[in-house]
């Protein structure tokens, strides 16, 4: 198996409802049958209905779009700043911040919001963490630090 | 918001464990602290300990490693028997197949496994999603089919 993930999909109670929330935040994405798809960067994003989304993967779907589902997503920026204005931009399209920005324990600044059905995204500045020019996630060396 | 994705954390009951499952599909990892982190493609697959990440979120995590966590990934591959190589391996490393492998609504041919912890992996031939020579998932131009 590559070391690599093709899509990401994020079960949702109102498509039309997840889909407002990210093109607020400036995501474009195409629709087709009641399923969105972003591009973002060599993966997609897609946003599907929950119910089906369970179905699908021949999983029972006891819970509900509250509480923790086990999955954290990151966005990583450049600034500590950047963090600041990302999260207020997220707020004000009617996210929840979970944990408002502020240093951590490696060493960067982040925050963290959860979108309209729950899914926790969060918005880091990590000085370690090397960001190429597209924007993709350089892992360091970790036995050099 | 550029439409990029840097980290997806998946949480895990025990992350030796969970590292070994992943290991044992062919990926590499480099542990820090309890933390093991994944390059794939331009952004990083991290396991951390469910309890964790959820406090880290400020998230109250009142669901357990079971059923459905809202989330599912996908790992695209350029064949049929890409896929169902994939899904036995998995299998033969302790993932449940919840969906064997089948042709798809989309034309395609997919099956669906839960690692150890329960978080989905859509493992998918997607004759529609072209998959570049790295790897990276090219969305199409919907309006064009």
């Amino acid at each position: 198996m590559e070391q690599r993930i093709s899509l990401i999909t994020l079960g949702v109670a109102d498509v039309a409802r997840a889909r407002a929330f990210y093109e607020s935040l400036g995501w474009q994405g195409q629709e087709v049958e009641e399923t969105v798809f972003f591009q973002a960067g060599g993966l997609a994003l897609v946003l599907w209905g929950r119910d089906k989304l369970a179905r699908d993967c021949g999983l029972d779907d006891a819970g509900t779009a509250a509480g923790f589902g086990g999955i954290a997503l990151a966005h990583n920026l450049r600034s500590p700043a950047e963090v600041d204005e990302l999260i207020a931009t997220a707020e004000r399209a009617g996210a929840t911040v979970t944990r408002p920005p502020a240093t951590t324990f490696y060493g960067g600044y982040a925050g963290v919001f959860t979108d309209p059905d729950g899914h926790a995204w969060e918005i880091a500045h990590n000085p370690g963490f090397r960001l190429a020019d597209d924007g993709s996630l350089v892992l360091p060396d970790f036995s050099n630090l």
